[in-house]
């Protein structure tokens, strides 16, 4: 097996990467958008395939967030995202981590699969937890 | 970032919670309904916000999930729990764990969705693992 | 709660299976059937419940799966594998893992739940990693 495809990963820091996401994703779906986004670094980056043009910074990556918070209250539809199967690969201070990422949403009709994605991030140390400052989401597509 | 968004986890803590878990809902979705409720302290409480009032003690936890338990077989439906997306907040000797959990129904239709919920416990520390001495699982609603 | 429920798991175990499966299953998604399978002792077994016939040995693991991503690709399906909910049971130098796993498909139609299963796994120590000396991958069925 290539060092490539299964790095080495140590407990501490899956540990403190699992709980990183997880607070990072509850804050998300109970719409607290500034704390949210105090998980990127000050001039991360945010890339959604279906935008042309990545959010840069904190001000940047808050505006496009809270415009998406703002219809789905509209529409009533809560989201649940859901991160995981993350592949951690640790190279100089920082970790790249590769995961799935499931969007279910909650509307009149009762609870439902919205997307499936994939997440690349590149994480830098921040104390004893971690901060974004790359971010590529890709919608998974049909082969 | 605040430590009240994001506290540190210690990897032992959290994998010794991740294994409390995986045995737990595999125990409930088997129908092992005694040893399911033997996660629980004996004067646990479990909460469901569709219920008016907690059931009490392993006693009355076992009597609920086997009604559960017993409807579902008459219907022909397995379940299986997911747990995921944990924060966990170690406070004093306890924890608090906030979770989402989704349950998945197979029937003669397949697998489907059935629910997204969130899962708030606290943890007791029992030798090396844990006990839940509260736990309140609230249904997702629309926004 | 009884050991044979409730394993102690080590935070290095837990996290190293946890890597393995993440690693595992994205090379499966991305079609990279040979490093996918390299995962497997070189006399792997790798039974599914709806063939009669156990696959022994990479070279037919890597043949069952090869026809299963060509299939798909010609039907134009992309598959998301998420392994989770692990009990992680160490016995003597390997360790028995029993895990829930679900099967999504993107299609044109978008995202949906394509299978709900259990994969219960034999892992043997392979220097800081593991490989899978045994899989029985069962669907799961109406009660």
């Amino acid at each position: 097996m290539t060092t490539e495809a299964m790095p080495a990963v140590d407990a501490q820091l899956q540990a403190s990467v699992n709980q990183f996401y997880a607070a990072h994703m509850q804050l998300l779906d109970e719409g607290r958008i500034e704390a949210w986004a105090s998980f990127f670094t000050p001039d991360g980056t945010f890339a959604v395939d279906s935008h042309p043009v990545p959010a840069r910074g904190r001000a940047e990556i808050i505006a496009g967030a809270t415009r998406t918070v703002t219809q789905l209250a509209e529409q009533g539809i809560t989201r649940r995202h859901w991160l995981g199967m993350s592949v951690i690969r640790p190279q100089d201070r920082s970790v790249r981590v590769r995961s799935y990422a499931l969007v279910y949403q909650i509307t009149a009709e009762g609870p439902a699969l919205r997307a499936s994605t994939t997440c690349e991030d590149v994480l830098v140390p921040d104390g004893g937890s971690w901060l974004i400052r790359e971010r590529v989401v890709r919608q998974d597509a049909p082969a």
